[in-house]
């Protein structure tokens, strides 16, 4: 078939959207970033001019505005035949990618309780290209829904169950979409089918969170009810001590700033005090500055116990897989967390992993690990240009 | 040397005595419950008679009662050589167990800020032994110094780190005298000295802990700043979602609610909706009551992805070992917990798990497991008799 896809992923103060042809290439991405701030603005990759958008200005009027330079580029002649739009919690309502329509829209806002900060952003990127291409069907691509084969003993929390049948509390899971990305990824690059392959895939980029997949299918994974658990991520504490909010009230923070202090303040920024940013702190660390060489080593570290965590789910491991920016980037991290790992039997290629697997189709582990560890580059985007052209053309589906 | 050496364990409403002879056999023991309510009772083990308390009975009345029945008893006709208390939280001051002057009993206090629920009443129990018996030495045995031993990656928390510099914020990791007499234990079984014995301890009780111990020092564990983190116990719900307490607040809960359901109302109990207690779990679990099949369920999981967790801590594995009320008798726990561990190598032995290791040297693992597998009966109350013997009569040590 003709045409293009349009995908469209809403933060909550930046807008990202990318074009592909028919055949899943990628035409051109672009971005929209401090949106709502005076200096909001927005580029197209590869283009130098950087496109001023008025002040505080909106998702629908960025979307515009990146629609508009992409039509000036002359890829947008036509409007797209599906538009993909990335959705960060579809409860237990979503399964799978769904194709907007009204009850949709509802289902997607009576998830917003689980994600305040991400569905209503995500809601309102679909209303602003529903209002540019009335007539081209959207799909609702969501990160929570590759996790609904979560068995019961992994998505359940030991609270009273109350909280789950009355409000949802359980694990969901999240970064869905590149998880499953690695499960196919990994898959072709063993040469199996991900309907046989099982994988630990830890994504590990400004948030991070890692799954255990079992013959293609999500059966663990560490974020949960929201994208704070688990992993030690840039500014995000993941796991701590339930008991740290009864510590803390009793210090007089009340959970406003708790829920702050946990998101904005913590994880390697709170660790090195100095920066949320991987590549710097591995710098800062080269400098002998302490901070940032115990800030990668918790990080490290609770991977490492998390890699061990997610075995527990695996009756065989195909490959444990590196991706996300810090993943795919950084070999010191990948170093240091397989140096953990030895009693499980991973080794590792000094060399290959210098090359982050890029001379070695994405292979790093030694001649002697027991398992494969690969590093894949992960691809959202594309996920959600598949499943929109999936749901949106059915008939067209691979 | 002579005389008998008493342990003395106070919880919130109950204490706990045991009279030990001066080579460590146990003469007797006893036990005070209810206290502070209007029914408070005491029993000595063995004895049929119950000792009725005064209504409201405090932890000196009660422990007065005690030492006066062991003395009916012809067991305490001298004062004891040496008390042994057992103190929850020792924070980053105590390294090991001490013997109590007036600086120790401020630095106990100090420490309060942090087991809020638990050092109060040590100190209760250590003053009332101190009015009963002025002369004799008193030790206190801390439940977090076996893990002073912990590296800094596995006891920093990724939040902002004035929290631990102005508050202490960390993990201390509890249940430390039952992890180390398992370090000792399991030596000995395995022919070996502690120095040179790596292993996995679950202590699974009402509260429930695992730790890794390499070459007999501990390097990780489970519980953290407070008691309620990591495994999923009687009524804790052990690690959650940190997001949950921003979700519950949202719905309107403070945090002394949220602490309450998480600290008493979770765990098997919330799962189950009836029971904290895992043999009547096991029951109802036999009389196809699904809720108890699953809190069964979640509890061996996350029990096993622990295990998987601080696998990353050792280079060697000598033994993996069960203890507590659980740990010893709950065959179905082990076996369901050994099942997700298959990937790990760790097989198990049918028969010598149903008679819980008991005619077999502790051993339950299969013939071809890849890790021995124990059972060990754990005995807090001798190693703080221990402790308080050889920090009492430093000549005496062994």
């Amino acid at each position: 078939m003709e045409g293009t896809i349009l995908t469209v992923n809403c933060g909550s103060s930046s807008l990202k959207v990318a074009l592909f042809d028919a055949q899943l290439q990628k035409l051109a991405s672009g971005l929209a970033e401090r949106l709502g701030k005076d200096d909001a603005f927005a580029t197209i990759k590869g283009r130098p001019d950087r496109i001023e958008l008025t002040a505080g200005a909106t998702h629908e009027s960025a979307l515009r505005a990146l629609v508009s330079a992409l039509q000036d580029c002359g890829l947008l002649d036509a409007p797209p035949v599906a538009i993909g739009h990335r959705v960060v919690h579809g409860g237990e309502t979503f399964r799978k990618a769904a194709l907007i329509d009204e009850d949709v829209l509802t289902a997607i806002e009576d998830c917003a309780n689980l994600a305040p900060l991400h569905n209503p952003v995500n809601l309102a990127g679909i209303r602003a290209t529903t209002n540019l291409f009335p007539d081209v069907p959207q799909v609702a691509v969501f990160d929570t829904a590759f996790h609904h084969t979560l068995p019961q003993k992994a998505y359940l929390y030991a609270v009273p169950q109350r909280l789950y049948r009355d409000w949802g509390v359980r694990r969901y899971g999240f970064h869905g979409t590149s998880h499953q990305f690695m499960a196919t990824e990994a898959a072709r690059l063993l040469g199996k089918t991900p309907a046989t392959t099982s994988i630990i895939s830890a994504h590990l980029g400004n948030g991070c969170s890692i799954t255990a997949i079992r013959d293609g299918n999500s059966v663990d994974t560490s974020m949960g009810l929201t994208p704070l658990e688990g992993l030690v991520m840039g500014t995000r504490s993941g796991d701590v001590d339930p008991g740290l909010f009864d510590f803390l009230a009793n210090k007089g923070m009340n959970a406003e700033e708790v829920h702050r202090i946990l998101n904005n303040e913590s994880g390697l920024l709170g660790l090195s005090g100095q920066t949320n940013d991987m590549r710097a702190l591995c710098e800062l660390a080269d400098h002998d500055h302490e901070p940032s060489r115990t800030a990668i080593d918790v990080f490290c570290f609770r991977l490492a116990r998390y890699i061990g965590a997610m075995m527990a789910s695996l009756n065989q491991l195909d490959a444990l897989v590196f991706t996300g920016g810090i993943g795919e980037n950084s070999s010191l991290v990948r170093k240091k967390t397989l140096a953990h790992l030895g009693l499980f039997g991973f080794t590792m290629d000094e060399e290959l992993n210098a090359h982050h697997g890029s001379i070695s189709d994405g292979q790093i582990e030694g001649a002697d690990s027991r398992f494969r560890v690969l590093v894949i580059p992960t691809n959202e985007e594309l996920v959600i240009a598949r499943e929109a052209l999936a749901s949106a053309t059915p008939g067209s589906a691979g």
